[in-house]
């Protein structure tokens, strides 16, 4: 008999994680890169984000958060916590500058990142060891990369939201097919 | 004074609309090209979709959903109802094709649905003309358009929820910071 295989739920493997990370800036660069300030430029309202907003967070995020915790991790362990991540950084950070300098950014960062983490050549049980977060506590490098992965999808949901909802009027009746605009999943 | 610019709501402009339709097959070529099946073919479980099944939808609606629709609406308005459309008919059609060969034919269909509809030279007054959804009822071609291009962005966002949620357990205890794995929105 063939094993049936479970769809809904991955375990970590390196190489799946770096296929999903390495396709990220070029994924944002297709869907933004060229496309008017209309849109990007747009969000949800009060302090939420626009496109332009969350590449800036990606940037932190590749400058201060993934690879120097996997360091942290690596080098001392659960000894020392995580410097807490600012999520607000991009809103000073990205003043003045344009969405297409930003992606280059990003793109140049990450491929230095994924350079980095190769280098580290990490075995199962440099995956299995501990870290500590600021507010979560214990977790380990597996987790951590596994939340990398996440993290880039969770934003480019982000931004086809963002882009959607400008339209939750103009779409007159099928908003009650858009699960985008109608905030249900499924 | 400047006027106060509203960012979370467009009113449909046709080149706008365009700028998103004409980058989705690259942004979905950008991510989902050479993954992994583990990831491509991964869905929520039930009846849930795959990225391989969300392509196959997409491909079926360049088909008969949006450009034909529109020929109704300028031919015969709400004379007539649009042809109800199969959500499952990407099961039959996509049965033993390859993801790269969808992705293909998705960004060719796409080009020449854009180039059908560039030709189409649409005035304010044709986006006003109405038609008739065998549901929702009354309907513009304006709202069509601008359900074309939400529903691409709907699916973008399904595709990066999907992959990302293969992930739940992966993650520990980043969880509860992952708003694509924890289903809230914001």
């Amino acid at each position: 008999m063939t094993p049936s295989i479970d769809r809904t739920r991955r375990p970590f493997v390196i190489e799946e994680a770096t296929a999903v990370l390495s396709r990220t800036p070029s994924t944002l660069d297709a869907l933004l890169r060229g496309l008017p300030e209309s849109w990007t430029l747009a969000h949800e309202g009060g302090g939420t984000w626009s496109a332009f907003d969350v590449i800036g967070h990606l940037i932190h995020g590749e400058q201060v958060d993934w690879i120097p915790r996997a360091k942290i991790i690596l080098t001392l362990g659960d000894a020392r916590a995580f410097d807490r991540f600012d999520r607000l950084a991009q809103f000073t950070a990205s003043a003045g500058r344009t969405l297409p300098d930003l992606l280059d950014d990003f793109a140049t960062l990450r491929a230095a990142n994924l350079r980095e983490l190769a280098s580290l050549d990490l075995t199962n049980a440099d995956l299995d060891r501990p870290g500590r977060h600021p507010e979560l506590g214990a977790v380990t490098l597996r987790q951590l990369l596994a939340t990398w992965v996440t993290h880039d999808l969770d934003h480019i949901m982000q931004i086809s939201r963002v882009l959607a909802r400008q339209y939750s009027d103009a779409v007159g009746p099928w908003r009650a097919y858009l699960r985008i605009i109608s905030g249900t999943q499924g």
